[in-house]
Order: structure tokens, then C-alpha cells, then sequence
């Protein structure tokens, strides 16, 4: 029996710029075209942590080298940032379900996500966006431009922007519509613009770019979804990751998922937000089930076979 | 009793910057909002011409200061200003629906368009995009950057790249589905993201921008509409516009239009392909209308009190 699935996709697993961004996403759309074609109803939140940095860089420093023009808001570039990867996105899915004669069409939706304005996350900035950088060009454009950069999980040093946790995503209804009429969709790319409810009616965008992992999560509850596949660089999860004692997940309850999570075993800003969205869905409703693994052993994931499993 | 209509709306009509944008897409909005409130369902195409030219200007600078960062493809630069415009669009819309209590969803659908890798606009780019410059800048530009520039309709001169005829909607089947789960839908931004068939399956994307008015008019012909409105700065269009004998038209039929436009009554790049397209739409099945008139005449024009009014 066919599953509704959301599937969250790393910003680097899509690559860090155009040419590897076509690459990858030639790959991924096999493996999702697999998923379609068994029959799972699927839903594709993606990151975009190189793209939206590098949008970002681009437009200020186009209004530094023209004073006229607009600075551009940080949720603007994630809008544009749904649209480039989307369109890539839904162009080589689509290509995949067409060649295997799936009948189902494929579409990116763009998706607001309303955070919490008096979200911590506001006061201090930790989702790295853009380029990598050595810790000395990194200082260097923290004191020149006013930008707040940190170290970025062993990989170099980036920009970072506020990245709080996503309550509500605004375009729920237009996703099951397009469930409904047999659509793969593509929704809450980097996370979902990100916006905040100034009063009942007006959502106004703010400087974030909410962590996909848990924009996925948001999505996988409000949707319904029966798993969440948080797609990564490893099989499995492990406890003493890179160590001697080393030891791999199968399965795990969201409660011991959160205590390996309390006892460290889990990097920050890269492994820990995945565990903790995926103890999260497991933990909403009797019945879900979250999977973090790579992209070509999702299909094996899903009946149970490898990657680590969270549920109740 | 409601119809189905697609509106194109201005390019400039969104304004030239960010600040503009905002402020037109309010108003904009709202009379958006009263179409669909007196029961319309509403497909929405808009032009980029400002927009696009801005992104792509900024993408190549950056590309110009960074050798090792991408080149971006115009087609890609249509799919951000999809993301950048629509976001706005279905913001304001969707306020405007809440605040009135109309269960209306607004989305937006990344739109390809194919176009023939044939069409000879492909060898005489004529579509000004960007800012506007004067005669001296645009030469300069022209002769540094190697692009092509023209004089745009007595408004300054721009930066023109080839503006090939929309042939198909890749996305028909989703905006359709949409219709039918009770939305209105922002499609086919900026004429849409060019692409081309290079077999049976694969679409490439391609350095052009599609015109926004032919670009809905295929839209309305693909969704069956009884109603193509193309929004402009006038109320109705005119022969001898701008003269003593000026006549303003209230009703043509595909013919006289096209008849019309043959004594150059009509300004290549401003008002006639809106009366091409207009009178295409009108021929294209016994009962369809297309209107041209002003935003704020629009609900007027639908009920035949105003507008140029095109059927056989």
C-alpha cells in the first residue's frame, strides 16, 4: 500500500552551485521517481543553504555597486531560491515520471512557513548560509559588512543568519489539493519563505531561513504523512560517530533518540536538528515512523531494511 | 454566473523596484480580490521585464567579480523572478481573500513554457528587459558587455534578448487541478521559464523571455477560459492613438483588430502584441472574449460596460 511520504533533501546533497546542482538532482529524481513509482504519494522539501547564501551575496553586492537599487530581503532571496531549485526540481522529477510512463505530474508550490517573532532564534544567529570560508575571510566580512559568521561543523567557516522553528506552514491547502489531483510536490523549499503574523490577515517576511529538516517535520504533521525521510551522507545514525566504539541505529524511540541526543552523540547544526526532527514526527501521532538515511537506500528504508527508524 | 479568466497583468504595472512592486501589488490585489469574489475563477499571469533584467544584471556582475562562480542562465533568472514577484502576489491576494472571508487559496505554480527551437525571435532578440538607459549608456553597454539594446517604445533604451512565441504549458495538468480545489493561481510568471523540447522527454531551458500577453492567451486556450484580460494603461485601445482623429474602440471582432494592426495603428513591444494576442484568443473558439482595459475598469470591462472588447 502506497504511503504519504515527506522527503527532506540537504541543500549540499543538491549541490553548491549550478553544475553540480543539475547533477545531483538527475540522482535524487531517480530515487524519488522510484518512490512515485511504488506508488507513495510524495512530498520534496529541499534545503538551500549554498543557493540562498550565494543569492544573497550576489543582490548585496549588486546595491553596494548600485546605490538605487533594492536591498534585497532575506526572505525574497529564499523565495527566489524556491524558484531556482524547484524549477530544476520539478523539470528532471517530471522528465523521470514521463520516461517510465508514470502518470503523475510534478509541482513546486511556493511555500510560506510563519514563525514565532519572539523566537530566540531571532537574538542569535546560528543556520550557516553561502560560501565557505577560512576563519580569516570570515572575520574579515564580519567586520566589513556587519554579517555574523561562526565555524560550520568542522567544514570552514560561513555567514549565519536567524533560523527560527517553523509553526505553520501557509500553503498547506494548496499541497493536499495537489495530492489529491495525483501530483508529486515540491513544497517548503529552504525551509519556506519565512514569515511572521503581524496581526490576523498580514504576513510580513523576515530575515530567517528556517532549518529544512524541521520545516519538513511541520509538514510531514500538518500533511498527515505517514513517514518522514530525512535523507543525509550516511546509512545510519550512529552513537560515537567516527569512534572505536562506534555503534549504528536501527531503531529507536523519539524518548532515547533525545536522550543520546542530550548525552552529545549528535553534531549540532548538521546530525542533531535531523534526530531532532525526526523524534519529533515519531513522537506526534501513534503510527508515524521517521527515517533518516541516504537517498539511494530510501526505497530499502521505507520497508524497513536499513537506515534508522524512529518510532514509538 | 462565474467564468473562468486569465489576466495578464503589466510587467511595469508591478513596478521597478521592490518598494513599487509592494505598493502596486496592494492594489492590484484588491481588484483581484473582487473578481474572484463575485465568483470568477482567476488564473493570473504577469509580466517580469524589470524584475528579470534586475536579476540578471546582478548574477552577472557577481559572476564578472567571482570567475569561479556560475554564469546564471536566463532561464533560471525567470525561474527566481517567478519566486520573487509570485510571493508577493500570492501574499497580498491571500490577504485580501482573508480579510473579505472568501475560502479562496492563492498559489503559485512554477510554469515552464515550450517554445519551437525554430522561432526565428531566436535570431532577433526584441524583448527589453532591466532599466532603462539613455541612448549613450545603451551603446556603451552594448559594445562592453556584447548585449543587444534598442530603443523601447519612446521610454529610453534597454537591454532586449529574444522573446520566442509560447507554444505549450508544461504545467497545464496542476494549474487545472488547482482551479478545480477552489484556488486562484499565479502561473506562467514572466511569460514563463523557456524551455525547449529536446526529445520526447527532456526540456532544456533556453536564454529568452517568453511575452507575458501571448504567454497567458496560450494559457487561456489550454485551460478552456471564456476570458482573456489583458491589463494595461488605458481603458480602451485606440486608432490614431494620441491624435486629432483618435477613435477609441469599444468592440472588435479578431479580424478588424488584426486589420487594424496591419495600418499600424499599434506600438510594436507596447500595445500590439496585446492586440495580437487579445484577437488570437478571440478567434481561437466561438464564445471566448479577450478585454483590454485598465486594472481598476476590469470588473466593469466583464460585464461589457467598458474596455476594448474582442470577439468574433
Amino acid at each position: 500500500m502506497g504511503k504519504r511520504i515527506v522527503i527532506a533533501l540537504g541543500g549540499n546533497a543538491l549541490g553548491k552551485n549550478l553544475a553540480e546542482q543539475m547533477d545531483a538532482v538527475r540522482t535524487t529524481s531517480r530515487a524519488i521517481a522510484d518512490l512515485i513509482g511504488d506508488g507513495h504519494e510524495v512530498v520534496v522539501a529541499h534545503g538551500n543553504g549554498p543557493q540562498v547564501g550565494m543569492i544573497q551575496e550576489a543582490f548585496a553586492e549588486y546595491h553596494r555597486n548600485h546605490p538605487g537599487s533594492d536591498l534585497m530581503p532575506l526572505s525574497m532571496c529564499v523565495a527566489m531560491s524556491q524558484g531556482y531549485i524547484g524549477y530544476d526540481l520539478q523539470n528532471q522529477i517530471g522528465e523521470e515520471l514521463d520516461r517510465r510512463g508514470i502518470p503523475v505530474h510534478v509541482a513546486t508550490v511556493l511555500t510560506q512557513v510563519a514563525v514565532d517573532p519572539a523566537d530566540p532564534a531571532f537574538l542569535h544567529p546560528t543556520k550557516p548560509i553561502g560560501a565557505f570560508m577560512t576563519e580569516e575571510q570570515a572575520k574579515a566580512v564580519a567586520a566589513e559588512k556587519g554579517l555574523d559568521v561562526m565555524e560550520d561543523a568542522g567544514r570552514g567557516w560561513r555567514h549565519v543568519v536567524a533560523s527560527p522553528m517553523p509553526r505553520q506552514i501557509i500553503e498547506i491547502d494548496t499541497i493536499n489539493a495537489l495530492l489529491d489531483g495525483q501530483h508529486a510536490v515540491i513544497a517548503a523549499g529552504g525551509g519556506g519563505i519565512p514569515v511572521i503574523w503581524e496581526d490576523r490577515y498580514h504576513l510580513r517576511g523576515v530575515p530567517a531561513v528556517i532549518d529544512k529538516d524541521f520545516a519538513a517535520e511541520r509538514l510531514a504533521e500538518q500533511l498527515d504523512a505517514d513517514m518522514l525521510i530525512i535523507l543525509t551522507a550516511v546509512e545510519k545514525i550512529a552513537l560515537n560517530f567516527g569512534k572505536e566504539n562506534e555503534t549504528w541505529l536501527s531503531e529507536v524511540t523519539p524518548e532515547e533518540a533525545e536522550e543520546y541526543a542530550r548525552q552529545g552523540h549528535f553534531a549540532p547544526g548538521s546530525m542533531l536538528p535531523k534526530v531532532e526532527a525526526a523524534a519529533a514526527f515519531a513522537r506526534s501521532k501513534p503510527g508515524r515512523t521517521a527515517l533518516i538515511t541516504l537517498l539511494e537506500k530510501a526505497r530499502e528504508g521505507i520497508v524497513g531494511e536499513t537506515g534508522t527508524r524512529f518510532h514509538m
